[in-house]
């Protein structure tokens, strides 16, 4: 019953084996392997276009190293407030990109608004010598409160940040999750609606380790090479990436496991709701829940095992807010969430505590 | 007959194995699952020591984040001009430590001499504003040139670096290979002899990207944790890098790799030492064996399909150095290399190419 | 009638005088001459403590090197979100700290309040490694919106700050003007009030370029020269700003030069509010006077030769906002400004355009 | 007899009386104002081109600056072993340029070879990921051993420098002495051999702190006027730099003052040549001479008052290295220095030390 993160579970069963079979014979070091070459040769089929892709092990890494490729040190960072690259890279994208300034817009959901970015923008102006310059405008799909830009409000903004001249980033660390719970294609929720820059997660979603970066304008790409080796991120033994990514990415089995924990987490949805004094917080889009539940009901689920964050109230919309004696709280399923932990909770959650338990000791 | 690097093998198969019991059950992110506890743990024992360890993928990152917390911006790092940190990592310690200057000193085969360190500090005086002020020693155990610097000599230039309040640093990407060539202790090869800060490699001797940085003054650690998030190297499955570590540091396994590789290496030396009008640029050490080959020579080995890089010959001893018509190359070796490819490498040298090319194939 | 700002005038007479009585003899370069030693001396007794001070150039030097200080690259330094270091300065802060974070908070007037400082800290979490590290809090003394800190103001800030382990810089650009509408002392509105690094600006008050980073705790300033010397902000010929410095403090000439400037803001204040439409922002309490003006009245202005900066009006209390047709606008005095400027700007402003014009003539 | 260096004097009568004739009236902060706009006026005139320029205090700032502008955070900087940017500024230009390496070649009379650049070059190959990559050539004219580079050889050296690609930037801290010396224009001197950028020193030759960094090619100032503000060099009250600049380079006012400066180090060389066993160490171009010195002659000198320091005698040719008892010095003379001072010099190096004194007492 650990709803804390889908980074707590190990890697999918493909994408192990094929670590194991990778793993014998002598490959050129430093990402010059054939399986490199065939992973970024797989993005380019599933993105429907000719990529530049980057092998990292972290989202932080290739979040920061993505924006720092168009960000000059005076540039801003347009995201939103609660964003993973504001609030939890311990200043990453500063380190990155030598001290450029990330500016955090409100936004229900985690979601930023055209007008929002409009208006800010406005506040930024081109050339000034005592401002910032506006660089890029970033925003994380799934957002931060598990919910999925719509590929028409991804192409509102980019076209914002387009038409002042900044680039456009996704934090696409559930990048798979947000595409199951949408439907549409990768070139669709990308490139096709104005991203520039993508941080193509695997980690969180199957993979032990993997993240990709990619250049939908290669020509952006041309400084990667010297910041990724000069970040310690380029690996010796670029197998143990690349093998993950094509395992990944191959016969769709990414979307397999984005739809088996986005799954998962529509059940959660549908126990947490029909618990006694619990509300969502945001309707449930991808692999997380979040949960208005009243503290008694929050320490029964403790009691009985469960494990989950609480999390910032901050951009529920005004009349959801928690009232005294409720605390929003976030659960995360992953492809590994059995429909037993989540049964496991629904009970603990009516004061079938005992019945948890078992279930607990049997995983 | 890949010769070029020991980065070009995958995994042991303890350290695959390992990695594959790791992948099961839920463990808590970043770093903070048991595995990992237990890897510092195995650390302490080996070191004889209570130690600050931090895991990351790289050596480039291990150097890296090691030199930042123990340089200012503003301070110097002492080393061989031919390190891995001077001429291989684009700059990544300057990156990591905003800007410190790595002052590059000569010395044969790769390795410093405390009289070179000593007036190299008597010429940068502490406290004048107008110097970058000596903050730091690294040195590379084996050196770049596949020499083991005896505990007597770390010794020896650590007694000079401490006296001017500079820490030390030990690149130990071959730290194995060097202890099994040495036959001393862990401990007695690093921190009893001055050693402050370690990168301890693992990589290259049997895992897949497992380094350690090990503080064994834990306050000089104080910084690192922040350090390591900020530049993307914090893992969010920990696992990953733990489940490594333990399996390589378990029952020996780490110097049962070490004392193959540089096995090999002696059978290596050895055969290109028989080639005719070959000679050998430094005594083999470690995994390394480098050799000053006729071109023609050369010519035969890579045809029969034999890869070897050429390698720098400024550090040379003066008597050794390359005539007319030949060139030093280097030859590594790791915990894979077979007696097979030497017995290859050593008949293509004779010009038995033929037999070589059917080696070769079988494999 | 130019009020754009107090950094439109050249230097005070004295200090002039001061600059060409320098000029004379060989003096140690680099900030070792008399000139430095004896003004270091002036500002101990001017601040009642045994002080270290830095003279640099500029206010964005001084708060930046001061602030990099007390910061490390992943920390966080507390502002108002209207800030000079976060709105004005390009990102100085984040290239001299290597990268960390400012976080702005709201408040009337450009003020910070100890709650909202609170709060902040309080999402702040100290040690957890994925949040930048609050490190320092700042504040504005005059604010950007022209008010002052009374000394409880600034304890209270202080206490909450030095609570959670923070030093407290004080942007005292205008320190000068906010002592003398206050009355304290020095070391009242500094020091004895918890600041712990002051930024003490001369520019705006009569000097050409001359601003001291003073350290109440000398340990604090360890770095510092390394850090001055690093960024090119270490004179040579440290005549220039020690000269300055000597005259600007000599036989109170500072105060003097503020009390000109606040007494003229102070008839300036009168003059504006006495005009149709025109109501005051803030309430003038230092050098400047903000005032919301009808956009007829304003084009009035600027048509008899008024010139003047709009401004921000975020940080207006909710009563005061601009309506439509109205703009909120700076006007800015130095000691310079003279009686006849702010007459000139009255009689515009009531439609005798004519006898201004002719006062811009005689200048 | 002050001789330790060009910076130890005041401003120029000429500069000064600009400067207090600057002081009256209104004018545009941050350099918008009329008299930086005529300065770089005045310097495309002087450079026979159209160039774009940037005031800034100190030679340190006008380096780094410039090299940031030019030199990526991977990139390499090219230098002499012993110039000032490698040796005198902290590493500054490392913090401007977010950690680049500077490369430093030896080179008689801290001049480089083209032959020098062009081994150095090959050892780092363009696009290997591992190594820095060669971004700028960096030369000082004149060089740190007081030695002017002829037109003919630095465009030797830029031929070099741009067929890799690299930007070729000087170090003009004492321009005008070299040019004094040469003979030639300063179009000559700069952009017609292939200089890009020039950092145009006024500060030791009769300003107070004035240093122009020029740019050749307008568009590789792009960026400039960010890294300015964002490093603190951007003056809010701009007539300081540019009244200085505008005087210093009026009537051909630099070159009066740059050939006092030298005629009296050609006064010196020829003093301190016809002391008992003193040799000297370079052929004296510029204001400075360079002498080998008897210890006890030295100390003659300095009971006699004359103040000087002792150099390095890295990069004195074989032949001219001091012996045991002897020690290089370097003497600089400025545009102040007088006959008397000279002829003080002499005398006590002859053991005539009385007279000295007195001359000494008479200043």
């Amino acid at each position: 019953m650990n709803f804390r993160s889908d980074n707590t579970a190990g890697a999918s069963e493909k994408v192990l084996a094929a670590l194991i079979a990778a793993n014998q014979g002598a490959q050129p070091a430093y990402g010059y392997d054939d399986m490199t070459a065939r992973a970024e040769k797989a993005l380019c089929e599933v993105f429907e276009r000719d990529v530049a892709m980057f092998l990292v092990t972290t989202g932080t890494a290739a979040n920061s190293l993505a924006l720092s490729c168009v960000t000059p040190p005076w540039g801003a960072v347009i995201c939103h407030a609660e964003s993973h690259v504001m609030r939890d890279e311990c200043g990453a994208p500063e380190f990155f990109t030598h001290g450029a300034k990330l500016v955090g817009l409100p936004g229900t959901g985690c979601k930023l608004s055209a007008d929002a970015v409009r208006e800010t923008l406005a506040a930024l102006p081109s050339g000034a010598v005592h401002s910032v310059q506006p660089a890029a405008l970033t925003l994380s799909q799934a957002t931060e409160c598990g919910m999925a830009y719509a590929p028409s409000e991804i192409a509102a903004l980019a076209e914002v940040a387009h038409g002042r001249g900044l680039a456009v980033h996704m934090d696409g660390a559930r990048f798979a999750n947000a595409l199951a719970t949408l439907g549409c294609t990768p070139a669709e929720m990308s490139w096709k609606a104005g991203i520039d820059v993508l941080s193509f997660g695997a980690t969180k979603n199957g993979c032990l380790a993997a993240e990709a970066v990619i250049f939908f304008d290669k020509a952006k790409a041309a400084e990667m090479k010297f910041r990724r080796k000069r970040s310690g991120h380029t690996l010796s033994k670029g197998r143990l990436l690349a093998a993950q990514m094509l395992a990944y990415l191959a016969d769709g089995h990414w979307l397999d496991l984005a739809r088996k924990a986005n799954a998962a987490a529509a059940q959660l949805e549908e126990a947490l709701a029909s618990l006694p004094g619990v509300r969502m917080g945001w309707p449930r889009q991808a692999n997380e829940a979040f949960a208005i539940i009243p503290d008694g009901v929050a320490r029964q689920l403790r009691e009985a095992g469960a494990a989950f964050h609480p999390w910032s109230a901050d951009y529920l919309s005004r009349q959801s807010m928690p009232g005294p004696g409720e605390t929003l709280y976030r659960f995360v399923c992953s492809f590994r969430t059995s429909p037993l932990e989540i049964e496991g909770l629904r009970r603990a959650g009516r004061g079938e505590e005992a019945a948890t338990r078992r279930i607990k000791v049997k995983q």
